[in-house]
């Protein structure tokens, strides 16, 4: 399954991982591919191309089975697979992603978050504790993390890159609005907010 | 200019404008193609290719001049329109997204924040006023603002989404986990930060 589906699909999975959720804790036992479609405002065509793609056949007239298509859209998508990973700068963002507990469904597992203010230091938010900075080396090798969440301010952003490169680190989810330098065993993915919505305002917008 | 542009193009354009502002912050006037493949890890042709779309030529052997390309980039994604917006949950999320001074670049002003909590109307995150949801309505006409940005717990979404479609957003930058209910006037763009971050997992990991 490596590598076979594309960015756009995994995306959509997730958010029709999501709706699966939503229909089993209200109990309802099927869903259909044009009422996954309605609500994402999007082609049943492509609902169903989606679904398609991993194997899974409806019933007719009635539908998928939530709790079926719901694990099997975890498997391929590896959520049982726990990621740990570190957030490094415990500011709002980095707290609000900390807080973030839907994550873990998903296999992300925050374990830490790192800040290099005192005041942080040694604070816990949602049960997960601030370390110093200086202690990520030590750490990232003791618990195996190899994801970096990085929420530092942009001044600091390729810096701190810097240095969890020389810790070990080989994915960094970059929520700064800097483009980093990394070698080429580290993988960046930027996160990019305004990009993302930008898309949405050009391509939508009447004005 | 209409529709042309795909989201990744869009997308992609942002992350090279940011390049662009460094490379100006740094007294750079030229940068080539190569460079910001370099940067992105990506391939040059594709660099090449996105800013053809731009109709705008490089000189040879130095490349683009940053200051046009950047301004060329603002123009095609109607930087200088400003887009009013309001953030809907001032929790941290809602918080960090106030503080996140780069929005503004992109013509996306943050104008207020918006709660129901008692202890938080009334504050100041960087300059904008948390207000009582109730007035929601009310400012939205005032400052013809027509996007919101959805930051409340998960468990709210359903419900606050529709008193924001009552009060005529049009445009909801969701970064809820729900998949909201909106009618066919009304615009969601599911930020999905997992759904994102996955791609990125799915595909690149070696486990």
């Amino acid at each position: 399954m490596k590598n076979v589906l594309t960015d756009k699909v995994i995306n959509r999975l997730t958010l029709y991982h999501s709706i699966l959720s939503d229909y089993i804790d209200k109990d309802i036992e099927y869903i259909s591919s044009p009422q996954i479609a309605d609500l994402l405002h999007i082609d049943n065509t492509q609902v169903r191309k989606d679904i398609a793609l991993l194997k899974y056949k409806g019933k007719c007239k009635v539908g998928y089975k939530a709790a079926e298509l719901k694990v099997l859209i975890e498997d391929t998508l590896k959520f049982k697979t726990v990621k740990t990973s570190f957030i490094v700068g415990a500011g709002n963002l980095g707290m609000a992603l900390a807080k973030y507990d839907n994550f873990e469904a998903y296999g992300f597992n925050i374990s830490a978050l790192f800040d290099n203010s005192q005041e942080k230091i040694g604070t816990q938010i949602n049960n997960k504790k601030v370390f110093d900075l200086k202690k990520l080396p030590e750490l990232a090798t003791k618990f195996d993390a190899k994801i970096a969440v990085l929420t530092v301010p942009r001044t600091s952003a390729q810096e701190v890159t810097d240095f969890l490169v020389k810790s070990g680190i080989k994915y960094i989810w970059n929520f700064t609005p800097c483009v980093l330098n990394v070698p080429d065993d580290v993988q960046v993915w930027n996160e990019n907010l305004i990009g993302n919505f930008l898309q949405f305002t050009v391509n939508h917008s009447d004005n």
